[in-house]
């Protein structure tokens, strides 16, 4: 049992069969995000334990388990934005999703990506993004003051839904038609839209993971984003319980 | 005069008006590279004497103007990867190219990127990748040994055009209907193909871009990506034309 | 005339005698910190509009001059923690402080630094630090809720005063007979005192900056590396006004 | 049995009891480097394996064991600066060394560190570097051209021991002194030598680690912390040794 089997956006699937972190990318917990996306915990080292030692390393002390002292430490040190111990906790993840999000995803510069490459490689079939009737949505105001409203319109969802099928399929097809006359992939992929599934992986320690979650799982990021998010951050908080509960505690600053 | 006026990518168009750095993102030099792309210098610090300088800050001496010995230090600095010197030199460029060379250059995560959001910005009308005929190419070999072979048929050249220019359209025609039908502007991108352009500013030390020009301005590198990084090799040189000889005299090795 | 004439920590002598920017590390605004340190600003580039302009280039709009809107615009980049516009403003520092500040300066990674290095150097003469009569102080209370009480006495002063002159007398002089016994500069500076001076070259750009002012001149930090945060403050407020008021009404947090 | 017990640096003593990695800091292999320092691998994730398939992403593949054609691999990445899959793989370490080596060690950014502060802590005892008499030497040339020889000579040994003890006892003396007369600790710690000893705990993924072993264990790094750099890379070769071959046949280049 690991504590993230309900979560609360609730038209992800979610298929949680092992909580465990496994240390090879072939296996281990995935979790769907989106139409055709995933989450895999592929590796980690560190707990919350781990961020008290690395802060009483002054004091030559440490301790084996958490204790309320311990919980108390990692509240000041996130309350007081003490952010180096949070360092010295790493997590390694197996990302599947679209371009538009991997985008917003490498801005992040204090971590480590190996991407799919489309100059390399010609999958067997491409996988693209459609989101789902709710997340339909009208952008409303100007930029940094503006809000979404979702669109409860199944004219408008097929409207999309068709405008979407109609460019990817047109898309897919000059590409695997570049690909089959021999034309370069790096120059074959440049028709591909923005809205097609990436994957990479994803190596990060916990402060700039939490810079990560105070910026992504937040209102002001895309709805997509988000989403992926909202997994890592419950995927995390079985290792990390009492940073994350201080982190929320905390407004979800980054430190 | 500032003596990059000739480039030997001969097929490329470039208009150098002025040489010199301005503080200005409105004004300055502007290199067009690609069919829709282009670079602009928009400010910098320092040359090759402030190299030399730095590195020896230890010695509480400092000149004003290179001479021999200086740059026998600045190839002793990069023979040897004493790179710090380097990193107090820094560059303020303005680039317009493809998403999928836009992608390559964010992954140099010492570098600061403010790029063109489509979540917040609707252009007038969108520009769109397309290769000169000399640029369509087969890839021949295997990922870490293959090479690339022009071809030369006015045909490929057509179908490739043709096949770009379909998606494209279908791209552009879905994108706006979508914006006019009131979609959100994050949904609406989806269907735009990576050839679309984006632009972003970009401020960069010298040691880090070295380490781009090492990798992007060779020829490894995907033949769009590398004409970028000609044009800014070219237009760093008249600032550090020291430090680009001994990159040049020590394999361009990144430090 | 450039406004940070005054500062207003009392006991420090200040001269300044020149407030433009300069481009060489000989000559430039210095000003006086602690018994023997200095800050200089090297050089620089970008100022208040350029981060407006950065913020804004989705909207491929610029302007040349400030205006209220443009204010109110590095108001909210800073209070919702919109960082990468602060990146592409840089300045470069001459600093001069003691070895036990520098260890401080040099944990802010983002950073460049070039230092002068006892391995090599071996100077006519060392600098060494010591504290101000209102600077001798008493640490009350316990970690993460500490002060400091002024020691207002003559002789605690006197005390603390030979207490350091007799170890640095007994360092200079153990440290200049191994140098002329001709051992090996890197084996003789070990006797060195962290109270000793040294100096280096810091760049950095100004998000990075703002990281720095938020744990360093803030009442946490140590009142020595303070002082030199503090100079930095004021040396930075005559390019970007307009950010360090919104630094100031945010609650000067890093960003 | 973990291969690395034979260390080539006799003087050396070396305790290799436990060579599996331990998840605490309280436990594990503990190696001493110089008089009175250590080096402790405390945690760590990834092997060549992990690099393996980190650069095999592209293809959805991967594999459990390595065999010849993922060792070629390796050296290909190494010898092509394809560096980012070295990123996946990270250790943590706790280094106990003098201030000075510390202070070289703290140069070297891409990395997270948490040391032991003499502002908040007094420790019971002090410890400080002594040269074995073989580490005793002269620098003869100039900057960048510079060799050591060694001095072997018990006198001149006998004046530097002298020399170190002397202002060691004085700074050991004032430093209690002030702290027991009330003074604050970060006021009495001015006088204690770059020759102290420091602790720190030190994360880092591998490619990071190769960079540092390419400058520090090298013959223009300072003795002392080459031999830090030493025992690091024989613990971690448990863990990667078809990298460690590859950087060894790769002229231990950076990457």
């Amino acid at each position: 049992m690991c504590g993230f089997e309900k979560f609360f956006l609730k038209k992800i699937p979610i298929t949680v069969t092992d909580c465990v972190s496994i240390t090879f990318m072939g296996h281990g917990t995935e979790i769907e995000v989106l139409n055709a996306g995933s989450v895999k915990l592929l590796d980690r080292f560190g707990s919350d334990v781990d961020i008290v030692n690395s802060a009483r390393v002054s004091f030559a002390s440490y301790q084996t388990e958490m204790d309320e002292k311990a919980s108390g430490l990692i509240n000041f040190l996130i309350k007081n934005k003490h952010a180096t111990p949070f360092e010295h906790v790493t997590f390694k993840f197996y990302i599947k999703c679209p371009i538009f999000v991997a985008r917003e995803w490498f801005r992040h510069r204090w971590s480590s990506f190996n991407e799919m490459s489309m100059r390399y490689y010609v999958p067997e079939k491409l996988d693209f993004f459609f989101p789902d009737i709710d997340a339909i949505r009208k952008q409303v105001g100007k930029p940094g003051h503006y809000t979404f409203e979702q669109i409860e319109d199944t004219a408008v969802y097929d409207f999309v839904t068709d405008s979407l099928e109609q460019v990817y399929q047109a898309a897919e097809s000059a590409y695997y038609d570049m690909i089959n006359a021999g034309i370069a992939k790096e120059i074959a992929r440049t028709v591909l839209p923005v809205g097609q599934y990436t994957e990479f992986i994803w190596t990060v320690n916990l402060r700039s993971l939490l810079n990560f979650l105070s910026l992504r799982n937040d209102e002001n990021a895309q709805k997509e984003i988000r989403q992926y998010a909202e997994v890592i951050e419950r995927l995390i908080t079985a290792y990390v319980p009492e940073t994350m509960l201080a982190f929320e505690n905390n407004n979800r600053e980054a430190i």
